[in-house]
């Protein structure tokens, strides 16, 4: 019997969930595998129950759901049948690409050929060491998951209609308010809330500004070593990169050839803790930086991404502060005090692009989704956040103390040097006498001991220094430990 | 007494939420005000629980949070003093713009000149009227808030490390799964997940595209009348715009001379419900289009924002459903179909734009947030969707229904005719022997009426016909026939 061969060969009920879905998954997966093709009669819900020893009103329910979902078509009086529209979705990852003549735009072909391959599926792709030391992650385990939790469910249950609809494109005003708060007391600058556009992260933020300022040709000074996610998208922008190199006081924009730097339109910058070698930008280089962008009719767009996370005396002002000429484009982002996949940041706009920069954003995308928005500043306004703030402070500066006593004490007798840990979540570990082959070796041997380290070099444009970065974000202290101790034994095998 | 002269003058406790939140609040204020000023000394914990009679411990953990916040600051053993980095924010809405001689970029100019302001702050600040007949958003009260808000709830409570780490920028895996599941069940979208690429609505769909595909100069055709924000767009990358006139079948591009419409590269196109019109593409034009496409090498960028609303008859087959050249990038949204500030849509992607599609969402804002991809897809899975879609179109269907018999109702005896009721969420009353002004005033006496009724005029580039917009959406059954009756009275009267 017809019905019967359907139900034995390929309803296989998987004993996951309710009944009712298992039922419905089991003839969406036949039917989407090509089993049950398009008009083909099904049993009667009966028949099925039957057979599947389930009840009738489960095998109803369930061919209600594929009606209302267009998986099963049923007319009046006439048997339940496979919708003639369906059938197996391609089973090659996908279709061959057809040779095609149609063409990419410049910066299609740019983003195309660029070497922007790198970074961008590392997180889902990657497999994590048991002792992890990837940088810019901050620790899941500080996250009040429970308290957020509660924030989204609130933001969702009294979500009024306008919530619900189509929001401002510069975000929503009350965590607007919130933002220009927490920005003025944790890092002095100085706005009113119109200045802040909501993003989702720093990325977004550089994204619109870089499109806002940069035509094909046009000059950007960017750190180097830098952040890839930044290069990327200046790159892609068609922009004439020139690094600039970094110092113990961070970027030295004296150091690049006045005619080199003539005419820049844009100063990418990581001041507070600069990505990736961890240098702070002293205030003298501030102020240098300030005057010469000042003179030269450039802005500056200061990546605040973890100025929040300060260990060693007072932060310095931020370049926003001490900015007299709104050249200064201020950016920052909850990536690293909440969580990265929360997508949202800011960036604080001197008046003039105020208007232009909300008119991107919503031609980009609208605005960000509202209820995070919602749940967000109200996460800012019970103090949860500077609650979490303070404690990851604490968590954090334990940690590096953990890093920096187990670093020196597993490298004692190597030469070596480790920059960046005032702040932020990483440092480097210098190893100036190995060689770039070296270095591929110690992180191979690392990682044959389980620990997840990363070389340095990728960051740079031009020749790189021997370093490896070390994040100390996701791993508790005793795992820490044991990761120093084992990186130690990679770095001191030969 | 200082202390309590600061207390007196500056603390009024609002009654508004715990005691100490409203001490956090009133001192912030205070300070953001300049009522206090940077470095002043604050009374001690004591003085205040004291003057304004609550306890001691509210008054320190109040003090905490505003240290940890950065408001105050406290050295061992001194007075805790307003932070010397803290003062009052800029009162004027912001600071007058510095003329400023840094330049835009040609794009940066297109938005800054361009007429984008129409729309995008439209919804924010719009008077909402009381009989509101906005067209585009969904009906609120359909909405499951409830399953929501359990969606979401249970996204974070079960969030691992690395859903809250970066994510995949194409867009979580199993969401495109569930995504290549509903595009093929409801509109014959046959495609891999892997051609998926999770977006912040159309409107980022649209905007990757555009980017990718256009430099400036390039042209695109687009629907006359059509939709703004993706004129908006395509303007704004310097497109060469060429409209197409939209007739009882959908798009003509027949109607378009031969030399205007050579070397397009990309098309816009809402066959399902085409907006503002409402007219759905018909098959014959359907396979025009395509045979044109494939001939000129150009893409189609089928935008279906509410193709899951269908009330008449069985929906055509979607352009990408008949497309056997990989011309066609499908766009779905879940605006219509859940809420417009989730801001989650998609674009299926012909094979060979799937990594440069990628790397563009990369560099654009990396991806995008996670625990709403999370919920959603538990939403979709658990059946809840195809139920509430299935409860919409009923209560669509059946409004609209209301809608045609009041509209014939109040209008007796007016020439008119109503277009694109057979799908989505708006029809067009069109007024064929209404002036402009006629409309205007149409409109202003309706608004007098407390109904919320908009001219179709915008959505052309040229000469516009006489029409108005009525969204039935918003408002419940028993609203919309007063709206309508009203509505004919604005129309009736001379
Ligand atoms: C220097 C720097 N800027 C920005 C970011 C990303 O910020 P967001 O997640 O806000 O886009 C990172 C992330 O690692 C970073 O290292
Ligand atoms: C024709 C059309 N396309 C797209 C959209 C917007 O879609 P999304 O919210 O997904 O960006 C709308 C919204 O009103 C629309 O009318």
């Amino acid at each position: 019997m017809r019905a019967r061969r359907i139900v034995q060969h390929w309803l296989t009920l998987n004993g996951d969930g309710p009944l009712q879905l298992q039922l419905v998954r089991a003839l969406r997966a036949a039917i989407l595998r090509g089993e049950l093709s398009p008009g083909q009669r099904l049993p009667s819900t009966r028949t099925l129950a039957r057979e599947l020893h389930i009840s009738r009103t489960t095998s109803q329910h369930a061919y209600e759901q594929l009606l209302t979902e267009g998986y099963l078509e049923a007319r009046q009086g006439s048997a339940t049948r496979v919708a003639s529209t369906v059938g197996p979705l391609p089973d090659a990852s996908h279709e061959p690409a057809l040779p095609s003549s149609r063409e990419l735009s410049a910066y299609g072909r740019r983003l195309a050929e660029g070497p922007f391959g790198y970074p961008y599926r590392s997180f889902a792709e990657m497999d994590l060491a048991r002792f992890e030391l990837l940088y810019g992650l901050p620790d899941h385990r500080a996250f009040p998951l429970d308290a957020w939790r509660r924030a989204l469910a609130d933001a969702a249950r009294h979500a009024t209609p306008r919530a619900l609809s189509y929001g401002e494109p510069e975000g929503n005003a009350s965590l607007r308010r919130a933002i220009a708060r927490h920005a003025l007391s944790t890092r002095g600058v100085r706005c009113h809330p119109d200045q802040i556009l909501v993003v989702a992260g720093v990325q977004q933020g550089l994204a619109l500004i870089a499109r806002l300022l940069l035509d094909s040709g046009d000059r950007v000074l960017l750190e180097e070593p830098g952040y890839l996610g930044a290069r990327a998208v200046l790159a892609s922008s068609g922009a004439d990169l020139v690094p600039v190199p970094i110092d113990g006081q961070g970027m030295d924009i004296e150091a690049v050839p006045k005619r080199a730097r003539a005419r820049a339109k844009l100063v990418y910058v990581t001041p507070s803790h600069q990505f990736p070698t961890g240098e702070i930008l002293s205030l003298s280089r501030r102020q240098m930086l300030l005057s010469w962008a000042a003179e030269h009719d450039a802005y500056i767009f200061e990546d605040d991404y973890d100025g929040e996370l300060r260990y060693e005396g007072r932060p310095l002002e931020s370049l926003h502060a001490l900015d007299r000429q709104q050249c200064v484009i201020f950016a920052g982002t909850f990536s690293k005090t909440l969580f990265p996949s929360l997508r949202i940041g800011y960036i604080v706009l001197p008046s003039s692009l105020i208007d232009v920069a909300r008119a991107a954003k919503w031609t980009s995308d609208w605005s960000c989704p509202n209820l995070e928005q919602v749940a967000l500043t109200s996460f800012i306004e019970s103090g949860d956040f500077a609650r979490h703030l303070r404690r990851s402070r604490l968590r954090y500066a334990s940690k590096r103390r953990v890093l920096l006593e187990e670093l020196a004490r597993a490298l004692d007798g190597v030469p070596h040097s480790v920059g960046g840990s005032a702040a932020g979540l990483h440092v480097v570990l210098w190893l100036p006498k190995a060689s770039p082959r070296e270095i591929a070796r110690i992180v191979a041997r690392a990682r044959a001991l389980e620990v997840g380290v990363y070389p340095i070099a990728p960051y740079y444009l031009g020749e790189p220094r021997s370093g490896l970065l070390i994040g100390y974000g996701l791993l508790d202290e005793a795992s820490l430990r044991e990761a120093i101790r084992r990186l130690g034994r990679a770095i001191l095998t030969r």
